[in-house]
């Protein structure tokens, strides 16, 4: 491996494992509550994951000059946030998974109505977090408000919404519809993690705008490489049931325009992210590695 | 009706007209997602309740001289959360409820589903409305995490939480206990109310521990007084299906102690709240009114 390259794996892993300790210290600010629902909302949080999201977050913080600890709070906010959608989406009542991370799901681990409130209880701990941060108050405004607008009805909310709507009918939508549902379903979190991670390196408005497009592009990328492991990857890698997608008739992009096109789309994305980095110093190293792990991913 | 009475009646009227304009505005920002997502939204929140906690957060302001404008965030976004809890509340997994607020659960309006996104949603709303309050950023991260604090898994999910272990084996739990479960349940949200209305005035130390000695009181009272509606009042007032605690053989104040015990204690409560309000001028005259309305209301 290259010196740069391993420094980029080397730094990935300090920010993995700040992330860890960060979700552990905020699980433990709400450990006198129920035990029962206290170990549900671990096992969403501490049992892995890709932590890609939190990785964008300090990723972007570094490229742009600021310490890793002005990044903590929000890369494990928008990570608490991702694991209630998770916890919230595997329900009987949605997507019915029974297998996440290749651990049971918290209503199979512990039951539907502990699970539900475990999801509600990471939500509102991912914004105590944003709120307490040892930040300067207009920058955690800014990011709570970054982070509530990404994840909520316009969001990924909004974005889960049109997925169940698609679903059962998934050759219903076109491809437009489906980019906006993947758009505020998968990308519209991605993007939060990379403009909270600029947020906290107080990066100036066109730099702003770069990161967004390169965020946008790794969003699209994310979700059309998870519509391909579905049919392409085998359970035990990817730790959760493949080809739910199609059992379900979702609504994919395989599904609606072939799996090499997919991969085609994949590659121009890899271009558009490439080239949203070029003005960069090469401190965006890491982050341009999240993006190709993106679409080079497994699991 | 005394003039005064008649002055808070409408001061009360006017606070229930400016939250539920609110909360309509605050809707209306998230209506670009998914439509029938944006409809359950608005079902659980726009078809009335007693907009108990809004109201505190109004009678609290007013009573230490701040605007109504300072209080119209705080205001919906403690109700957006006390309904994103209903909704949660009520699903099959829960407390399964068909009837709330003499209308069709959000769940049986629409589906499980989208009732659990809709909770979700006008969770991630209530932080929203915060972030974006036209208020000092010190205020608004106080109040971030005063509501966060109050409604996640030390305060509301986790008295749900308690709640949920303690159904169906409602004798085995001691007073002490009940008052922990309904403390966190009901009553870290109520204490918010009044916490976010001292904010939004800006109160000092003082006189924050005695309203909060007021709301304690208060949320306490709320919840003996909801115990004894479940066993007294009948379906239609309620709006609610009545019957349901021991139906369910929930922990309740009249399972534990009596019912002649529980009005003793809401007695003693109403004696409670009064008291904590007597250093203040007669501004805290709604805030009064409303702790009496815990008490004494018929729904």
């Amino acid at each position: 491996m290259p010196d740069a390259a391993r420094d980029t794996a080397a730094l990935i892993e300090t920010w993995r494992a700040r992330t860890d300790a960060k979700l552990q210290q905020a699980l433990d600010t709400v450990a006198d509550g129920e035990p029962r629902l206290h170990a549900a909302m671990g096992h969403a949080v501490l049992l892995g994951g890709k932590r890609m999201r939190p990785l964008l977050v300090h990723a972007t913080a570094y490229a742009f000059g600021a310490p890793a600890g002005a990044a903590d709070a929000a890369a494990a906010a928008v990570e608490l946030v991702h694991a209630y959608s998770l916890v919230h989406d595997d329900l009987p009542a949605m997507d019915d998974d029974a297998l996440r991370r290749g651990q049971p799901t918290v209503h199979v681990a512990f039951d539907e109505a502990t699970a539900i409130l475990a999801g509600d209880a990471l939500q509102t701990l991912a914004f105590s977090l944003l709120a307490e941060a040892p930040l300067a108050a207009e920058i955690r405004l800014a990011m709570v408000a970054t982070l509530a607008r990404a994840s909520g009805a316009n969001g990924m909310c909004g974005g889960q919404a049109l997925d169940m709507a698609a679903t059962g009918d998934g050759s219903s939508i076109g491809v437009d519809a489906l980019e906006r549902l993947h758009a505020m379903k998968t990308g519209a979190l991605l993007r939060a993690a990379v403009a909270l991670g600029a947020l906290a390196a107080g990066v100036d408005a066109g730099t702003r705008a770069r990161l967004d497009d390169f965020a946008d592009a790794l969003g699209l990328a994310f979700q059309i490489r998870d519509d391909l492991l579905d049919i392409e990857g085998d359970s035990a890698t990817l730790g959760k049931t493949a080809g739910k997608d199609v059992a379900q008739d979702k609504a994919t992009f395989p599904a609606l325009i072939g799996a090499e096109a997919s991969r085609a789309r994949l590659d121009a994305l890899a271009m558009r992210m490439q080239d949203a980095l070029v003005p960069f110093s090469e401190t965006t190293a890491p982050l341009a590695a999240l993006g190709r792990r993106a679409i080079e991913r497994d699991y």
